[in-house]
């Protein structure tokens, strides 16, 4: 493993990603005695702040955000003393020399985070290279989204690799950071009981549903030139396809994981005009409720007429022998009726029943990983109901908890960017997503756009706090399929 | 389905079984409302009782053989009202006349089961058919044990058989009877999972052990001519190999599950003189202690020098397709440390742990079956430890419970007895074993008892309360295997 920084660099440190998720999980790895002793956290942004202002709201951002009863005024102390920040103006060269400045020796142990909107990624590079920060050993790590487009997300990458080597790259995808997706890799090749079963011969088709309750929060002017489809899909959800189809790798380290991650995402099957309508739909949600309360259209949220999708179901197909013939549904929206990120993967029924005589169905086994709201792994299998079988045989669906509730109950949960970041200060890249797999990604969700655009799709209206436009439900009901609910 | 019947004759009714399994089982499936209505049990032995007395001796094995709660007397008055009784010595025809008496019309609806030593079962059947008793509906149960070895068994067979064809003979191996048994069953074939996985490129080996922790329990005279091979082996452990090693049969039928099991026992490898030793170990307590109190040996519980084996530990080998290479390690004993039931299915580990390398170890899958003291099915997975992986990925095993007690909670755990009587008194001969199956079984006893003779080989000490004659741990060590405790 490569050395520990002793310094990280937040960009967009007053930002929500930064109050939200990556102070907090910077707090609770200080609270464990994972961070090392000497790091600093500079924090950089454009509002001008002291480090004691910036301590201030960091202190506020961790009270509000960290798990009730975490939060401690001993630890936050010795935490927020590692902070600092340096105001920064990415128009400014002279602000990046301030940041080289407070930073000191650049060359060794510094990592930097970038956590703000594409656009601003070239510029802030060039900007650190001018002030001397692109040294051989700096660690990059960026947020999402890399862009917006095959074409875009190739010209950050450049720009990043114009003075960070991929080895040094870091990006993010938090999906990868969660304890029941590190524990789907261990399931499947920790176990020899799911990969004899895990092929077209075995399982009938995999489920990936994301669904949020909630509508823009806030985020309308970049949701809006996004969509479902390059919001969620082209990053998450197809990590989430990748790791669930890929070949075992012949290690657990970020170029065995990557190499085969990659290969599936080549895999995918293009999507074309020809066949668009077929495998996807979109929607925008309207008016509607939820959990009983109204809620405004995506119209009305952003205050004109949008042709941005805000669900989006498709059905996607892996070229290769292992999944021949194996759908893959995925589908993401906003206000959905609740709020569930799952993998479901239906393994096929028995191939004959030899207690069909005696009156009992069987229903097939089945492996649910959950993410959001809990996470959880639960294998459900068939066994026989006691008794005495006078009414025939009488079987029943035993649900299995192999996830964390009752067998790790004695850990925290922890946030996702905890590992994540971690991993970033410890060097060890093989959560991350590599470039040739976001540009995967990328070109087949471009594909998806371009059958769209060439057809005239557009999004169709679904009420708010319903599982979105009905075609998404005739999608696979056509085959013969039904979305877990 | 048959007929139900109205009459059931029970010879031995003043028996061990009777009063501690079969009228507690007739009892329950009573309160449960599951016996035909006009249902008359009648008993018969040599001691000479009226219907009074015999229904008094009934109520008091009730009373101290149900489970704790259980008894009422309202259902009691109600069953002991179905139970007659007919004194019976098997050289006197006039009793027999008397017994045909009192069951009437013989010819519809009648089932007759026989618990009696096996010498008895051809007088006893003769003395039937003598007075008119083996009409051509009249089912014929049989409690084991069916002879002494492969001759013997096939002269009560044929003594069976002139009277009462094979499908009305329904041979009791009450293990059959079991939940888990039928669980296993139900697994096997209910799930798409198991049965890619059953066989010999992903199993390692079997362990099924049934250890005791009695000694001889007043049945010293029976015991001593028969021995744990005989006693245990020859037929429930041979009928959880069965069950365990089967095809899939084509249907959950008498027939086709009977098929299956038979050829599995003839697949059999033999065990001869030539192999005997490496693969058989054979033993009798002495003193020892169980549970902190001393206990007598074997020669002193029975007063005098014997050379019959109390513990047997066995490696066996199916011969086919499926199990090629897979051992089969079969052991029982009395006066072991603790009573333990159970089959134990270890899978192979994985090929290659890709964990390996991040310090983390894998234990192969596992699939344990318990029988006694409690039924039970677990299967035991891999799944990662939460946490950030600092030490390297962290693994571990995690037992998931398929069996009765989590999913089943709401159902009374009934006799094993009740489901079989039960079949017997509506005519299924399912979860009976049949007549080839029982001389399959005998031929590789007999086998393996001439292999012994030939090679002068005698049972070793062990004291009890231990795990049986050290040998037995080298039979499964040297193939690198310990026993699953």
């Amino acid at each position: 493993m490569a050395d520990r920084i002793s310094t990280l660099v937040m960009f967009g440190a007053t930002g929500d990603l930064a109050r939200r998720m990556l102070l907090p999980s910077l707090y609770g790895l200080d609270s464990d005695g994972l961070l090392p002793d000497n790091l600093r956290i500079i924090g950089t942004a454009r509002t001008a702040l002291d480090d004691a202002e910036f301590r201030k709201r960091a202190d506020a951002a961790l009270q509000e955000h960290l798990p009730e009863g975490f939060y401690s005024a001993g630890i936050a102390q010795r935490f927020l003393g590692r902070l600092h920040y340096v105001p920064l103006d990415i128009t400014e060269p002279q602000h990046f020399s301030d940041l080289a400045q407070a930073i000191g020796d650049a060359c060794h142990g510094v990592a930097i985070f970038l956590s703000t909107a594409p656009s601003l990624f070239k510029p802030t590079i060039d900007g650190l290279a001018g002030a001397g920060l692109a040294c051989p050993t700096v660690r990059m790590a960026l947020e999402k989204p890399l862009g917006t487009d095959l074409e875009s997300s190739r010209e950050i990458n450049d720009a990043v690799h114009a003075h960070f080597p991929e080895e040094r790259t870091f990006r993010i995808d938090h999906y990868l950071g969660k304890e029941t997706v590190q524990n789907l890799i261990a399931l499947r090749f920790a176990n020899l009981m799911f990969e004899p079963l895990w092929n077209s011969a075995h399982i009938d088709h995999v489920q990936i549903t994301v669904a949020e309750t909630v509508g823009l929060e806030g985020r309308g002017d970049y949701y809006d030139g996004s969509g479902a489809l390059r919001d969620m899909v082209q990053n998450h959800m197809l990590q989430l396809v990748a790791l669930v189809a890929m070949e075992p790798p012949s290690d657990f380290n970020a170029t065995a994981v990557r190499d085969e991650k990659v290969k599936v995402l080549r895999a995918l099957r293009p999507i074309t005009a020809a066949d668009v309508e077929a495998t996807t739909v979109t929607g925008q949600y309207a008016r509607g409720a939820i959990d009983g309360e109204p809620v405004p259209g995506y119209d009305d949220e952003i205050g004109r007429d949008s042709a941005t999708e805000t669900f989006v179901a498709i059905k996607a197909h892996i070229d290769n022998w292992r999944w021949k013939g194996v759908p893959f549904y995925l589908r993401t929206g906003k206000r959905m009726p609740m709020r569930d990120t799952e993998i479901f993967i239906q393994f096929k029924d028995v191939p004959y029943s030899i207690f069909a005589s005696r009156g009992a169905t069987t229903r097939p086994n089945k492996l649910i990983i959950g993410l959001q709201p809990e996470e959880s792994i639960e294998l459900r299998l068939m066994g026989k109901t006691p008794g005495l079988d006078r009414q025939g045989v009488r079987l029943r669906e035993i649900p299995l908890d192999i996830g964390l509730a009752n067998a790790f109950s004695e850990h925290r949960r922890r946030i996702a960017y905890e590992r994540l970041l971690l991993d970033l200060i410890e060097g060890d890249p093989t959560l991350f997503v590599r470039r040739d797999e976001v540009e995967a990604q990328w070109a087949w969700i471009d594909g998806i756009r371009a059958a769209w655009a060439e057809k005239g799709i557009g999004p169709r209206p679904y009420a708010a706090g319903t599982w979105g436009p009905s075609a998404a439900i005739a999608l696979t009901e056509r085959d013969g399929i039904s979305w877990h609910e």
